[in-house]
């Protein structure tokens, strides 16, 4: 019984383009289809649940210990996204294997860990999922850019959500009259709202919910010297020092022991600025791919 | 604190192409990440492990209860087909949304239901995953190629496997010998290897192993009459009755209407052969993509 | 002196995606840029230059002369569609390379022929040139939609053009009172301005102008009885008769075979109906793709 | 009579992917359909035939002026790269419309200009054509080895070519013992061979024909002081300067400024060195995409 008659079908695969551009930062940021409504089934606390965000930043820990490709993540509400660094070559730069190994594995453990975080609330269909995307930057410059989109919109919606459960659970408001006090109003007057009708100091709210959760292998930071550099200097442009031999793929033999390197760091995750340059300048293995010098 | 000034990087979302071509059967596969290892790591049984197909069919069930759209899935080893309509617009047919639904709600409810599966074999890192990747298909004959392509495989693979672990576990071979053993040989040398030397008869093995699984929304199956037309017979032509008001998509509204429809049938999963006509003939549903007569 | 060094950069070709799915119709569509400027410059007649369109069905035929895969053609102003049959395989099917060499032999011609039509009014620099695209369409119904689409908007175009024109050349007005008098009014309004204040009936008016150009290699026309076939019937389904060997690519030898019997015969250049089933009942080569009996 | 019914075909455009992806430079590079016959049709002189090199030239000029946007050219044989600056935002960088706007320019002026340089040789059917691709670079880097990769082929070709044809034009040989002669040989053997059998210094060869053919918009090069920075300097890098602004594209009244100050310069034809930085730093214009001081 020969398989050749039917194999032709295999040759349609061709027409999905699929290879990712070489040389540029791949980003695959995976969302919670529908969480809208796992929100509401599971109970989930707002304007932020703990243990939720506790959930999704284990799963992408998780994520990066099976994928030491992944030089950095960064999580809000149910959206996380995965950095593979521009030199990167697995699978081939191939769009959807990268995308659904990292959506599957992510799902796959915040599966199985949600016993952990939520032990009276067990799981029953339909269950969690997420879709994902892939999405390629050519500089450092639009990939920080890109970091700084999702902080950005991590603090204008979590400023948002705040002050519009704030004026419903302590305020008595209905959903209506709250959404209906804060249209049109800036920053400052949410701020206003919190401080001065229910003594809230913004500020004084925990960094997970006000910044998001950055995820990154965990070596010795380097010196705070360089933090005198101005602002967008060659110290954060890898591409200034590169040498050609940098703009061809690594040798498999040199990137296997890269990826070893990477596999022995810590994974962490911390809540903190990545608009600015000192998160970049402090962590220089993060932009140059190179492992750094291990925390003791 | 404008969001602007960052946000053009969005912008670059729009090249990864992605919208599948109008009108083409759409099929996404997805397959078992180093199921390899995994295999070994949970001692599953060889050649066929009755619970772990057991449980890609539990999740393929579930997977087809979240999504009305899907019409015909096929399920060997560790890997999955699901297929969409050619007329289906689900995500208005982006590919990474389909592709990425589909493999993490498989993956959702793999992890969710393998303690039903596995008792005692409890989960552990790392987790299973699974790649996926989505093919067009223009016509019917090329859709039906592609499941005898795939069901024709699982026959090669299942008769070699058999045969192989047969050779090791009832002829005391080692992979070595068992593997030269079979070098060159084709169906008929294998299935008499079985049958004179191990007395076994090839045909009686379990219909799941020799045919894979085949997963659709279960109507009352239409007469034989309908099996007296010859093969490639208009009968099995969807395409030929189609007039242009088929041809352009259903408005939302009847999408909707039959997505319902859809979601009120059964899942049957059937290891049936799927490479002859009256697979199809008798469930014409399946082609037509409209709902049957539900089965009381 | 190695050239490996550089070489790399090769690799990053493979990242724009080009192959265009199997089993689909192909529709390479070309349109001048510029052609406002253009008619402009060179002083071409409204609302139709006879001439102009000439060149352009000639630029045409030397495209369908110079590459036998074509098997439809369709011109209108100062855009081209050409059609390659789903079971072409010319380039591979490599998007870029079939729209270049379409584009390019068309411009090719159409400056080579320029002086024959236009004796009087030599080129100058800047230079006609046009962009083209391609689209696939999976099925013929999808195919014939698209030539209807095209042929229904020369339709459109020129009643409303030459009652534009008509106005302003006839009646004496501005194009701004043309183009207000024209606002809002339907085909059979247009049809009576042209009757009743000009006297001329539309119906009279060249078929080139009124229904386009249609380019196919020209055979024997097929006995009129096939048209007593009902609209949509089986007999215009070229997707019905098919066996899977016609599914899958015609041999090298086979294929070049048909491209030579092809090559032999007469381009016709006509200006009929394609939306109605006759064009294609009487001319089955095009959708089948096999040669007819060549007129004598 | 309604449009809509058939327009829904227009919605099958879309699938052809072909946004170029933003921040990255764009070369499109054209080669000669069937060239080897055409040389031989019209005679060209061996190794090199000068008009038809002066010709390629004259198009490539030709379509510069045409196109504002682009910045740098390189010519060989009868290929033709044409480069886009990595902000360009023509035709929204939709790849087909770049690829056909560039081939067919350049084909048109190719047509129109050919009695100019071979007058004695008037054109007939077939006709030249070509066929064109796209290809994303995202660093100065990748697009200098991109150059890099082209003039070393450039040099290595006509090394070969160049002795090739002494073989068989000075030296007596016939095609096959000039191949066989030169087999296994590398550059200096070939260097010897000229010279000491035939007398011909290599060196001495027409830089046309050893270099190939940049073209550029022509502003006062920049003084040599520059020259002294070490290769790879950040004077090169043009990323190293950027600020996040000049990630973003430009405003369209800037883009257009820009353009119509590209437009003024005068388009250059050198056969020099691009592998070496000095090109690079003596017009940094070029990377930049500012335009310099026009020459006096």
């Amino acid at each position: 019984m020969a398989n050749s008659k039917y194999e032709y079908v295999k040759s349609f695969e061709r027409c999905q383009p699929d290879i990712l551009l070489p040389n540029t930062w791949v980003v695959i940021r995976i969302d919670g289809r529908g969480f809208h409504k796992l929100t509401a089934k599971y109970g989930f606390e707002k304007p932020n649940d703990r243990r939720a965000l506790d959930l999704m930043n284990a799963a992408a820990v998780a994520v990066f210990k099976e994928l030491p490709d992944l030089v950095l993540g960064y999580g809000i509400s149910d959206e996380y996204s995965f950095i593979f660094h521009k030199d990167c070559n697995l699978f081939e730069r191939r769009a959807a294997k990268l995308i659904t190994t990292i959506a599957t594995t992510f799902t796959s453990h915040y599966i199985y860990l949600w016993p952990t975080y939520f032990p009276e609330k067990p799981l029953s269909p339909p269950m969690p999922s997420f879709d994902g995307r892939a999405v390629m930057y050519p500089s450092v410059q639009n990939l920080r850019d890109y970091m700084s989109w999702r902080q950005v919109d991590c603090h204008i919606n979590n400023l948002y959500n705040t002050t519009f459960w704030t004026l419903i659970q302590k305020g008595g408001m209905d959903a209506t009259a709250a959404e209906q006090r804060l249209s049109g109003t800036v920053s400052a007057d949410k701020n206003e709202i919190l401080f001065k009708e229910f003594g809230i100091n913004y500020n004084n709210e925990d960094e997970l919910y006000k910044k998001g959760s950055v995820v990154f292998r965990d070596y010795e930071l380097v010196d705070p010297p360089a933090l005198a550099a101005p602002v967008g200097s060659a110290a954060l442009e890898t591409d200034t020092s590169e040498t050609r031999a940098q703009e061809q793929p690594l040798s498999k033999t040199a990137a296997e022991k890269e990826r070893k390197k990477r596999a022995k760091a810590r994974i962490a995750v911390e809540h903190v600025d990545v608009i600015r340059d000192e998160f970049w300048l402090r962590r220089p293995w993060i932009l140059s791919g190179k492992a750094g010098k291990l925390n003791e």
